[in-house]
């Protein structure tokens, strides 16, 4: 089937009523974008995330794992740069008050156009004169009559303490990162890594987007996978290639596809001014190319600026060189939601059965899959004893059951949730000791035997 | 040895310096007990949530997950009455301007009587009253001279959206269970689930509070387990008695030891309006008995309450006996944070080895150990292969490596940090195709085949 038949809209559809994501608050008409993971939802998402993990730190040589606070000390914000610099330039429409972020206009200017540009790196000046230049019009109204270009800042704030003295301004954390960064030394010293290596941490994250939007892709609560990689001035670029490498091998190995995504470097003038390469892994989403994982090279910047904020030393010292230096970083940043949707994506397909029959079938790598098997009796009378069975196999990983209506109906209903395999106990099992596995994707059917089936399946979660 | 010997002062010592919880932003001087799960600390807290996971999702055939936003509609925390009643009965000393919970205040004139006193349901006048009546003096100053009680809101508030008229006042969640709630239709409806079910959950939640304290026991931010289990009414009495057994197995199974729990039943007045019954099951803390899960029959008032403010009909139509009821719901609800902190507890051990040596010794069941396993060469020169298999093992589970300092020691750092399973590659190994498997709590060593350790080891980690 054509790429083009995955719309968005199906894809929302279908999380929605099986149960993958649900609109958050629902019954009070929802918040802004705001998105609950249902109870296929959490599994899936769960095992994104345990992906990651597996490969990123518990199978890694280099990396350890690191779970900080959402709240921090507020002078983090300061060090990182976030409280001065973290924000979207806004402008308002003098004639209709509609307000927009003077970046989005400039890119959807080029959109029309049929053409992609990157605004990040232009200042303030520059996105203001671009507009009135090329008579950029409000949307809403079509007048060209904006206000000077200011900045909101993106951090959600909060107040902590109950004493007026006590009280105190506090950011739920925009990102993972920083909670890394200022513990790199209590890290490095009770681990007794040495350089090179990384720390990995997943988290929730906040941003207050103007913009939130293409369902769980831009959210204002959103969960990052982040990993900090600290090595050697110098040997930066070599790792910077290592983790880009990493880092496709680890989509391709769980499903996604080579043709749909693109590995996409910053030009010079859209690096920030402390990077010495970023690259973007993107994704073919049915909205268009979108951002999945930016791999960038840090240079010593947010140690050196933790180490003059906080007045603590954060150097290295290199007992092979003989050095003291502040590491370089390489930051691997990965949103779980968006990667998520990534795989929801990739996995969905209408196949061609016959001419009147097509089933809905979600591809997902067995390791991904919400529920790894479903027990399905033949008949209501075998219910009892193929329970048993699925309460074996859910020692093991997550096992749905199903004795309602026909097995045909079964299999679909599996499908399109992604169970790669269904376990159907029939009239011969008990005799025999042999139930009937069926295929996901192939739809083919092996015997095997029911002591074997949770090793069989075992075999296939690797990745 | 005596359990007076397990101080809280060494629990927060090993955790620091061997990597489990750090002070938070402790570069920036902290923030008020708020803490950082470090490189064992995030394993460690991780398994005990996937154990939770295993035991009340996975393999319960009742219930299924969810993983609600934090940020929520904020009519949820109106309906749940956390807009009208969360909140702390503060009051000063007019004298020295100290600030108090009325109810600390309380307790704490009970404690130091020896006695033990729950002022939960007392309402702010009586509160007032008998502080003044038995001349409860402010621990500060001394004086009894106090203003009137009033109520602190206890929920976290920020503001979401940029434009003067979308900018809303939101809550984050003080708690996972309204996002259960909120979702009940949603979730009923998807999975076809049949009462009795629950939807349990496990997510971060915030509270304002005014008395922060004990290590991890009690912080500002802090993760929640929690389990709405939904069943008819006049059953709700039988699911609340299969729960608390279910919750008291799960803590026995992992190691807690019956002598350092116990169920305390809350008196009727001590009850919630709304709640049949409520036990709470207690934990031996070094600083006194410490609630570790509450387990409530909340009735049908949750459900009610957001049928009420949304408008939506909440009710279940039951095929079994033909009628449309609100279900009644059990709730077992658990800090992720504070029972990782039991654990450590329980876990933690000075054993006497001989006269001159003790050693400190976790005895984290296997399947909550950060490490499962950490492969020791014996001497430098079989670093290079007894990483090989370091890399073997970590396919299966998180293995640690470690080739510096004499043998002996680097057993004691393992104990310390709780490994069960020593796994010594010698020169030998080579040759013979074996490894010693040293046992951290009896010390013992066996010989096993190389190829066998993965399934050797995956076998301890059941429960």
């Amino acid at each position: 089937m054509k790429n083009t038949e995955k719309t968005m809209e199906k894809i929302v559809s279908l999380c929605k009523t099986r149960g993958f994501v649900y609109p958050g608050s629902e019954i009070y008409g929802g918040l802004a974008n705001a998105w609950d993971y249902g109870p296929l939802g959490v599994e899936f998402k769960n095992n994104v995330k345990k992906a990651w993990w597996k490969k990123f730190i518990t199978e890694s040589k280099y990396n350890v794992g690191l779970d900080a606070a959402i709240l921090m000390n507020p002078q983090t914000w300061v060090a990182s740069g976030h409280v001065g610099g973290f924000s979207d330039p806004l402008m308002d429409c003098k004639e209709c008050k509609a307000r927009y972020r003077a970046d989005k206009l400039i890119e959807d200017y080029f959109h029309d156009k049929g053409e992609t540009v990157v605004v990040d790196g232009w200042d303030n000046q520059k996105m203001y004169d671009f507009i009135v230049d090329n008579k950029i019009a409000c949307p809403k109204c079509g007048k060209v009559n904006y206000t000077e270009i200011r900045k909101f800042n993106l951090m959600f704030k909060t107040f902590q303490g109950v004493t007026e003295d006590s009280k105190s301004e506090l950011y739920l954390r925009p990102e993972t990162a920083q909670g890394i960064f200022v513990n790199f030394k209590n890290v490095q010293r009770t681990t007794r890594k040495k350089i090179p290596f990384g720390i990995g941490q997943i988290g929730k994250s906040f941003r207050n987007e103007i913009t939130p939007g293409n369902f769980v892709f831009r959210t204002r609560e959103f969960e990052q996978m982040e990993l900090e990689f600290f090595c050697q001035p110098g040997e930066d670029l070599k790792w910077f290639a290592y983790w880009k490498e990493y880092c496709k091998n680890f989509l391709l190995s769980l499903g996604i596809k080579e043709e749909n995504i693109k590995m996409r470097d910053h030009e010079k003038e859209e690096l920030s001014h402390y990077s010495n390469a970023t690259t973007d892994i993107e994704f073919m989403f049915p909205f268009g190319w979108g951002e999945l994982w930016g791999i960038a090279d840090r240079t010593d910047f947010d140690l050196k600026q933790h180490m003059n904020h906080s007045g603590e030393n954060l150097e290295y010292f290199d007992q092979t060189t003989n050095e003291h230096y502040i590491p370089y970083c390489i930051e691997p940043s990965l949103g779980a939601d968006r990667v998520a949707l990534a795989f929801l994506v990739e996995a969905y397909d209408e196949e061609k059965i016959s001419d009147t029959d097509t089933r809905i079938v979600m591809h997902f790598h067995p390791a991904l899959a919400p529920f790894k098997a479903a027990v399905l009796p033949l008949s209501k009378k075998l219910s009892e004893k193929a329970e048993a069975l699925r309460d074996e196999l859910s020692k093991h990983f997550a096992c749905d059951f199903d004795d309602a209506s026909s097995i045909g109906k079964r299999y679909r209903r599996q499908d399109e949730i992604g169970t790669p395999f269904c376990v159907t106990y029939d009239f011969e099992t008990e005799e025999t000791g042999m139930v009937t596995v069926r295929d996901r994707d192939t739809m083919e059917q092996v015997s095997v035997k029911i002591e074997d089936v949770a090793a069989y399946i075992e075999e296939k979660l690797k990745f």
